[in-house]
């Protein structure tokens, strides 16, 4: 285990009707920026319990966050944080108008012209508005980290940036606000919190058991909880431990102390902003052709991941690793989840396209910093 | 699941060498209290290290503090701060250390002429000084929390008092700072650490896979790294190991939304209280006793540990329910600790005066809160 620093100064307010904890958690001299994507809250009854618990503060909308954030959307509402001079923002929605609030509340207290520098260099944020959020989706884990990933269509990008001063101060989920969801946007969050997993966990051995089992815990939840949700979308138990899970996968706290991934969200990201899938599609496609590209490296661990989450005790370790690779594939698409480039209508010159791009950011990927542009083609012309 | 809140603001900076942190870590203008016991951390090099890392700092000292933070100790210690005005709290020790540290912090904050109101009455706790700790002993997770334990020798009790205000600013936790604790202080602190652990998690099945499993996470990993500590004393990895497994046993995150037991920490304490045996030593007492006599109530926890921690896969709930008892007995026995009152030289009329003393206080305890005083006597008459 590698030295580390672990701090998630993040309250969380979990359970049936606790939005009605908005009316005490939020500062009630604080002038909130409301930001949220027009949408689902507005027909799903989270919109009116905000409104509701919220009726003593003064409150500002800003309702035009989309998924995957764009970043002049961000501006559009910095704007609005501005004009009405608001000192508190609050997300109402999924990991998406989460990120935009977090991008925002660091936007707010920059000086610079371009708040896209802070993407550029994280080095540049130094504070933040502060963050609540009432989170409708779980799968981005942005509820309970410092994280947020924002995408640029003007320049074809979507970049990370993770800072301290990011956390939310609270957030509030209630898994009856995930009934509703889609069989796709379920689905999504499922893969999305498994990969988080995954990143921080099939690396290589790094003498960290504890946080080996507590990753297993995770993904052995979501194999678990995540079918019962697709069978039975009102399954408020079942919503509940997916919702945790998918909070537990990336509030940081397994990947202390050990290697992190990360390829195949960089590679996804790229895929997202040249073609528009969903990040867990990206995923879904770009993470097996990791594996399968790197199945010597990670063989040790993918192995025990064979063993130990899908129960193949018995088999040898190369063996063992194989089918890791194809249960996991077999588990995204169980889900409804494509997990080829073809699927999504992505032609095969994406492989190029995409390591061009990360190859023009001089950026080499994987836990053994070893996934060079060309190695990300050759991934993705597995996956086509 | 039940619905909860959690938030742990603690940062911890873990690894070898991070002693060094505390000249970033404490305030500059901060005017420190450092308290210890006066004893290990002078002959192992932790106070020349925290000296040296402080060189810039005010420092003042309090070394009285002794196992089992006794109340009048934290009175003089509270003296001492007053009289030199300081506003931070260091602990440099083991969790009594900690404990006293964060029980003077809250004392430092209360106008009243008796600070043990604090215990008898948590809402007279508003506020307390900020408290830093470097931990070298892994056992209480008070590290990493908003609990202390206090003795009081005049009145015969040891009293728990959690509160948010508690929590330690942050903690720093050297793995290489315990590789010269005794055989008993190793094997006490992985006791406490494994009935914290069971407390949160040996109830009832609550429909929270996720925290289940992150409990037989912490679980395995001691049953796995805590006979390493006692074979090799200087084994890093896996001090490393029981250190965080110790940390994560007590942050609150296993026991969110789901249901405590604490029957064994409750008559545990009382134990401590009258007869002075080790906290671990008195869990090891206890909480076989508490699972025998609620071993009905107890039978699905009971069993599922069995299976999952034991491996006792294939054997029926009563039979694994047994089995699952016998296995932990057997396990803190291994590590040479005593779990029988007769080890201790403990009469069987501790039975009795320990159900009287808990009678006095009106206290019934367990998940169900069916452990009434006669059924404490019961469980102790047990373990004579």
């Amino acid at each position: 285990m590698d030295a580390f620093s672990y701090r998630c100064p993040t309250r969380i307010i979990f359970g049936v009707g606790q939005i009605v904890a908005l009316s005490i958690e939020v500062p009630a001299a604080a002038r909130i920026l409301m930001v949220h994507g027009g949408g689902s809250i507005m027909r799903n009854g989270v919109y009116d319990q905000v409104q509701s618990a919220l009726s003593r503060h003064q409150v500002v909308e800003f309702d035009g966050i989309r998924p995957n954030p764009e970043y002049e959307d961000c501006r559009e509402a910095l704007e609005v944080l501005k004009e009405s001079s608001c000192d508190f923002i609050l997300a109402v929605g999924g990991g998406s108008v989460l990120d935009a609030a977090k991008f925002i509340a660091a936007a707010a207290c920059y000086d610079g012209e371009e708040p896209w520098d802070l993407i550029e260099d994280r080095n540049l944020v130094t504070e933040a508005l502060p963050v609540g959020a009432v989170l409708t989706l779980p799968a981005t884990g942005s509820e309970m980290n410092g994280n947020t990933v924002i995408s640029r269509a003007a320049i074809t990008q979507k970049r990370a940036l993770c800072h301290p001063a990011l956390y939310p101060v609270f957030s509030i989920l209630d898994p009856a606000t995930t009934t509703t969801l889609s069989p796709r946007q379920s689905a999504n969050g499922i893969i999305d919190a498994f990969v988080h997993v995954c990143e921080q966990y099939v690396t290589y051995p790094a003498e960290a058991p504890l946080q080996d089992r507590q990753a297993e815990a995770i993904l052995l939840t979501l194999i678990e909880e995540g079918p019962k949700v697709m069978a039975d979308p009102e399954n408020l138990t079942a919503r509940a431990n997916v919702m945790w899970a998918a909070t537990n996968a990336l509030n940081g706290l397994i990947g202390v102390g050990v290697p992190g991934d990360w390829a195949s969200h960089q590679i996804g990201h790229e895929l997202t902003a040249l073609y528009g899938i969903d990040h867990a599609q990206s995923l879904a496609v770009a993470m097996p052709g990791v594996w399968e590209v790197c199945r010597e490296a990670k063989q040790a661990k993918l192995a025990q991941y064979a063993w130990r989450v899908w129960g193949l005790h018995g088999l040898g370790s190369e063996v063992a690793a194989r089918q890791a690779v194809a249960r996991t594939e077999d588990f995204f698409r169980s889900l409804g989840v494509g997990t080829t480039l073809a699927e999504y209508d992505i032609p095969v010159e994406a492989a190029d396209l995409v390591a061009q791009h990360l190859s023009q950011r001089g950026v080499v990927l994987g836990e053994h910093q070893s996934i060079t542009p060309e190695v990300v083609a050759e991934i993705l012309r597995l996956r086509a």
